[in-house]
């Protein structure tokens, strides 16, 4: 274990995956807004999906695909339109794009997941998305380029791309994890987030492999948040087709745990990546609580610190005002004295300790605006309760956010 | 029932209330930042307390006397320091105030209730308060001016006054209510908001005016928001000194009811003046949910709509993108299907339909514009499923809210 390494590339980096990208026209004129995967081996597919109640069509589609057990053969995503709210005609919407690359590549319909993002309650230009099925079925291509080229059509008031690849060896194979996602605002996963979608040529068992993809999510993810808003369309989808020719992964032996790290770094790096690129962010804002009495109480813990707009606010001003990290531990609903709590501020190798088993301190605020004017601010909470940590990663709240989000739509 | 009167005035409406404030350069030079409520009358007390598990020290302290059932004389607030994870200095605090008072005007350090909003983790500064009880207490008056300045003096970011007086009839007597409250930012009260204090001269039960504000609380300040923080400093508190001569409402009877009904007045009045003047706000924003399956989901969806950041966002922006409501609803743990809603906009005299039974509506978007510029906005969301109601008050995001709450403490 231990030998995972950060390679070039997105999701056509494992063996045997293409992708491409076009400009539909779906919302925006002159700018790429599909993306397609694909694999001519079919593959196994582990995928979690918004627990919103307003689950997108799309997400029904890929739902129903991911508990059939049928192999994934494509992914087919939008970035204008989310395709939530949008009835009987949205469901048909997905049918019939999967339909479209049934056409053009000739695997069943049914092997093709379909993903969204954008405005809810609108219907799709269908017209379009079957040219654009047709127009990527041409382009397809296993080149780097091609998984980066998908990865930024995806993107939507997202400002960078957020691609990885890592390789690591089975056995005395080397095998490929290469991964893709998109999120900037209404990011609070639940279950996962906006839209992420990983390949890999490693071969393991679908049960396994959907194990593996809970744990993780669980803990990259689930941990990150920029507005508190779940979305109606997040989705996260790992594709395997086998092709790395290691020993199939059949139990939680050596090769899982491997796996498992990869998949975790790869989900790490996106989750953070998606977090410090909330909407109107200037910084990534981490939450790491350790010492808490259980891992749910330090969950709750941390994601309600990243979470609180006020923090986000202070954290933004270079304000050291940590009275809004123990207001939001608080509320959080985990069990917890704050007489036992340790709070530091970490940042660029700096760190200032500003409160002490409920006794403020008093701080050098020079040394904790130079700390906090960092692009990554840690605040650093020891309950001294118990063993268990976590961490969430969050974003700072700004004139930016509001304003992408007061004129979105129109 | 049902003549509830609206009169000129606050807490210091009711007979027998005194007030006073002063500017004890707490926090602020110049400015008032003390106020003080009194009753030469003992008066039973009926309170809610924040549910943060951080909790101040004047509400410990609060928390304490309701619980005890001692009756209440004076309650001191200041409003520039939370007196919040200040430890034992910070308990000390509250002592040393309500023995202030005791040595003034003569009534048990004990009666005297401390509440307090401001900066969370720092300690208050004890002579200035004793100084600033000093000064109240020779400039205490029972005229409604001394009531207006105390309601005034509780102020931090809000910017208007929130303060109201209500007279009523029980049997052949005239009793009155009054009422102040403060409150703008870390407001999503779980309990109560921030601070709010009511006098009253009605004679009622302790055990039945306890009851009458848990329920009333719970359908007006328990469904406000701003900015989704439950503050540490939560406090509601009701004073009876009986003095109106009514018989003694010892009974869920008629008096009973209409006390109630002007109870909710009050709070109902206080509540929306406070979520329409959150943070940087340039309207109220309201969700009305009828036909939900229970009031407890009536309650989640109604609440879950106003504190979304991005609903919050479209209403600074017009922009009537109304899947962002529609998301809010889906996690907002309430049981329901999309298929069964509909969905207006209020305002102006005018509404809008935007959606029915799940599927999206082709609308006039100027209309829609037109509806959202006015200063009260609310969404009617029909869920079409049973017939529980709830309504929820909020207001937009906006960059001031940002800006206020970056550079709050420095």
């Amino acid at each position: 274990m231990g030998k995972i390494i950060k390679i070039d590339g997105g999701v056509t980096a494992p063996k045997g995956f293409k992708a491409a990208f076009t400009a539909a026209g779906i919302k925006y004129k002159d700018r790429n807004d599909m993306a397609m995967i694909f694999s001519e081996t079919p593959c196994e597919c582990a995928g979690t999906f918004t627990k919103n109640r307003v689950k997108a069509a799309c997400v029904k589609w890929d739902k129903e695909i991911n508990v059939s057990g049928r192999k994934v053969h494509a992914v087919v995503i939008n970035s204008g339109i989310a395709n939530a709210c949008t009835g009987e005609e949205g469901l048909a919407a997905c049918k019939k794009t999967a339909e479209a690359v049934e056409k053009t590549l000739k695997v069943p319909a049914d092997s093709v997941a379909v993903a969204s993002t954008g405005v809810i309650g609108m219907q799709l230009p269908v017209e379009k998305l079957e040219r654009g099925v047709e127009e990527m079925s041409k382009g397809l291509t296993d080149d780097l380029s091609g998984g980066t080229g998908a990865s930024k059509a995806i993107m939507t008031t997202d400002t960078v791309n957020k691609e990885i690849a890592v390789r690591f060896t089975l056995g005395d194979k080397e095998a490929v994890i290469g991964g893709m996602s998109k999120g900037s605002g209404m990011i609070h996963p639940d279950m996962c987030t906006m839209l992420a979608f990983l390949t890999t040529d490693a071969a393991i068992d679908k049960a396994l492999m959907q194990k593996a993809v809970s744990e993780v999510v669980d803990d990259s993810f689930n941990m990150i948040t920029v507005d508190g808003d779940t979305s109606t369309n997040d989705t996260f989808m790992l594709l395997s087709n086998a092709l790395a020719g290691n020993e199939k992964i059949c139990a939680e032996n050596e090769d899982y745990e491997t796996f498992k790290e990869a998949l975790s770094y790869v989900c790490v790096f996106l989750a953070k990546r998606m977090a410090g690129d909330g909407e109107g962010a200037t910084k990534l804002f981490e939450a790491s609580v350790v010492n808490a009495k259980s891992k749910a109480d330090a969950k709750l813990l941390s994601r309600s610190v990243v979470g609180s707009n006020l923090s986000k606010a202070a954290i933004f001003g270079c304000d050291a005002n940590f009275g809004r990290f123990l207001c939001a531990m608080g509320y959080s609903g985990a069990d917890f004295d704050e007489g036992d709590v340790e709070l530091c501020f970490v940042g660029g190798g700096e760190e200032l300790k500003v409160f002490d088993h409920g006794v403020p301190l008093d701080f050098d605020e020079e040394k904790a605006v130079r700390i906090m004017k960092n692009e990554h601010v840690t605040v650093y909470i020891n309950m001294n309760e118990g063993s268990a940590s976590a961490t969430a990663w969050g974003c700072d709240l700004t004139y930016d956010y509001v304003k992408i989000n007061a004129d979105y739509r129109t």
